[in-house]
């Protein structure tokens, strides 16, 4: 694997002044056995203000006031709570989490660790999880895999970017992606080339012939550029296009770089929120009966590519951005353990760890209210079916609208993520750039916000056919009547603008 | 003062493909007032499994169990508290802090914003308390300067560097400093060139006659090397040398950084940690008899280089580490509204924002329980107290000794910070380096960790006069106990070592 790992990342020199060097001891040298460090300018956690971080923990996504009952508030501020009474709430206690000053469990992060300076790979109850959630999830298809936790899955993206990419190095990319990656790329000098995408139901993004084509005539059609060391993908619930590709096309990719030889970054943000195909949404997310999660991880998951790899040439990038909350910053990346070191040298001189308060309130969260690892998948069962029907009230309102059923708009069902994708089917002939732009302006009269697909291309010329898709969310939303009115205004913005010709 | 900015800090463009581009609107466009956002891949903050986080925060450092007898505790886990009581606890209900989902407050962070994609800069509640919390601590000299957030004091520098430094560009640096700066100089592919200090006590550290040889014959000195861009500096506290520049030197440098046109990065993490002249410590330290905020801030804080500095060439980088935790990862730089401008791009595409975690944590338990600035100002004199006190029981525990009595060692009685320095006095002739090297294992034997100052240089060569000199930290001790024991263990090695013939 170290083949694929950048000069520049490979050349790095990491190392501490605090590190003793005791070679060249002289003669019957001993250390003691409890030395006093007077060494380190690390404040004794005595020094920390905070003596205990307590946290009131949801059984179910959008439960309110979870545990608020049991705890004491004197501050003048008000949490908003008047009574802990929900129907899913479990006893209120339970809802109630303490991470003390000090334990010994080896499972939590206490004060004095997570406040502390700490490893720059993660805290080990947090760096441990991760493995074993991996293990239960995406288990690599080789031994000599590891983790590292990041600061969130763009920080990951910048890492796996650095230890891939020397100058001038070429990664290929879908044709329209999280463009913010771009970015990275170029921050280290790399060049994106697009790979074409099918933008339909039941496609799996990538065009397979495309790719197959440009990776066997490489130099004919790209002289100028370096042979392609890596590939970004978004496998499952592509950003922006929604689309997740099927085992069996994940499989001819891998085959693909075993035969070329690029490495592969699979970034999977979105992927634990399975959702299933459209039914009419009933009144509210069925929470009552979830699959188990056996039942989710066998029949609902698609397997990533690093299941597949068996050469250590998939980085993979996970978020708790989605799953926990985007605030905290974290994340953490999958792959061949020398591609982890290497990462590791770039965190220790570059970023650091990541904050230690994010990492306490994760993992102490997984572990003292969701019970560990099952816990925190039964969870990850609950948010996909709470954004499953999510989808389902989107899709309705744009189902139902007269501009679907005139076929002015399709929309993807997606499988997996946050997004659903609208399609506007202009007639033959139209100037679809110019009236796409005119259509958008429609948009933010009729009062719905939404990201043009073309806003993320790699290349806008590359991707001009696929200007009349727009990428909708149904993440943000504060509930189903606003997420189904956000879907009837772009339905009547399009049949507006389509019954008027075309125009404003 | 942008004609510091690096040339690829300048060249930086940002954007998110999330904004709407409204030019060239159709006739009578009229956005919606109350648009639906289908736009961002941002999850709701309904779906954050976190209802609300507390926390129990102590009155004085190294108090333990504050406010613990009225905290719910049903996890199974222990937090270690069997009674709420301590001299110095207030009425437990006011160490209980609570963030809430929402609030109304501005000058908190609630759940919904603090653990949601956040400004690059920082949420605004504390971004506006750096603010505050500088124009009363360190007023910059000028208007037209701004603070950005960091995830700490690393970050701040690495981001000090790059908004800089361009490859090739030429920094001064005190010839033993915090190196992992080097790390960060080097990224950039800037390059250091050491500065001669002056180690004894009152000095201020720099050799100031060097320093302005430097810069008048620079073109001699060093033919090759572009003039220098920056200065960067730890003024007070230095680490590792402990020494702290006087007001009036400050003005001497900053002069000069006028006349030969450099910036000055002033990296100050200890600078708050004003310590008193060496005196016998009491049995514990006396946090009764505390000065005023007012009092520390005009009588014992030295005004830093932004208080000097008119024309907006400092960038001052601070951290929270050492006042409140190093594991939160999160400082600020001051600096003009230029630079801070540039870093925020920096951050846009590198670094991300600080984890909303950490943010959390520091602002809501600055202003719920310290009550904002003046409260944060008595804690930080607590520390400072406290840290004074440490001071002075490792000093006692050298200055009684048998080492120090037969001057074969020297200490550096600082006036701010968390190092005191011990200096080694090896009769003439002595073949240093060797001895030193020796010594160290004697250090490790007798069970004592301490820093050779030379494990810190810039230029082990230029700094071969400076191997007689330890770094001793007294900010890990768990207790004084301890801390004495540490410094009677430094100086019977010396000792032993000396009545040996300088021989293990």
């Amino acid at each position: 694997m170290a083949n694929y790992i950048s000069k520049h990342s490979l050349a790095r020199l990491v190392g501490h002044f605090t590190q003793n060097d005791l070679s060249g001891a002289p003669e019957g040298f001993k250390p003691h056995p409890k030395p006093v460090y007077l060494s380190f300018g690390v404040p004794n956690s005595g020094f920390f203000p905070i003596e205990s971080i307590h946290a009131t923990v949801k059984d179910y996504p959008f439960e309110q006031n979870a545990g608020s009952s049991s705890v004491a508030n004197s501050n003048g501020t008000t949490n908003g709570t008047t009574n802990g009474d929900h129907k899913s709430l479990k006893e209120t206690n339970e809802s109630f989490i303490t991470t003390p000053a000090h334990t010994d469990d080896p499972k939590l992060i206490d004060i004095a660790r997570g406040l502390q300076y700490s490893e720059v790979n993660g805290l080990t109850p947090l760096l441990n999880f991760t493995r074993e959630f991996i293990t239960r999830t995406h288990k690599p298809g080789y031994e000599d895999w590891s983790t590292i936790l990041t600061s969130g899955a763009s920080d990951g993206l910048l890492k796996a970017a650095d230890v891939l990419l020397d100058p001038e190095d070429v990664i290929l990319i879908e044709e329209v992606t999280f463009s913010p990656f771009l970015s990275s790329v170029k921050h280290f000098g790399g060049i994106s080339v697009p790979v074409k995408l099918n933008i339909h139901n039941g496609s799996d993004g990538i065009d397979l012939e495309y790719l197959l084509d440009l990776l066997e005539n490489w130099e004919t059609l790209k002289p100028n550029l370096r042979r392609p060391k890596a590939l970004y993908t978004i496998a499952t619930g592509q950003n922006p296009t929604a689309l997740t590709q099927t085992l069996g096309f994940r499989k001819k990719v891998y085959a693909l770089a075993e035969k070329y030889d690029f490495a592969i970054i699979e970034d999977d943000p979105y992927g634990y929120l399975t959702l299933k195909p459209y039914e009419k949404p009933a009144k509210e997310a069925d929470l009552q009966n979830l699959p188990t999660v056996e039942d989710y991880l066998k029949n609902e998951l698609t397997p990533s590519y690093v299941t597949l790899d068996t050469s250590g040439r998939v980085i993979r990038v996970e978020t708790f951005s989605k799953l926990f909350a985007p605030g905290l910053r974290l994340g953490f990346i999958v792959a061949h353990k020398n591609v982890i070191d290497a990462i590791s040298k770039y965190a220790t001189l570059v970023t650091r760890s990541p904050s230690g308060a994010a990492q306490i309130v994760v993992n102490n969260t997984i572990q003292l209210k969701f019970g560990g690892l099952e816990g925190w998948l039964e969870w990850i069962v609950k948010m996909k079916a709470t954004y499953s029907h999510r989808k389902n009230v989107l899709l309705q309102s744009i189902y139902e609208s007269e501009a679907f059923e005139k076929k002015y708009v399709d929309v993807i069902d997606s499988k997996a993520g946050m997004f659903a994708v609208a399609k506007v089917n202009f007639p033959e002939g139209t100037d679809v750039p110019a009236k796409i732009r005119l259509l958008h302006f429609k948009f933010i009269n009729y009062g719905v916000n939404v990201v043009p697909v073309v806003s993320m291309t790699v290349d806008k010329e590359f991707s001009k056919d696929k200007a009349n898709f727009f990428r909708l969310s149904f993440a943000p939303a504060s509930n189903d009547e606003e997420l189904a009115e956000g879907g009837r205004r772009l339905a009547s913005a399009i049949y507006d603008f389509f019954e008027k010709g075309l125009e404003y």
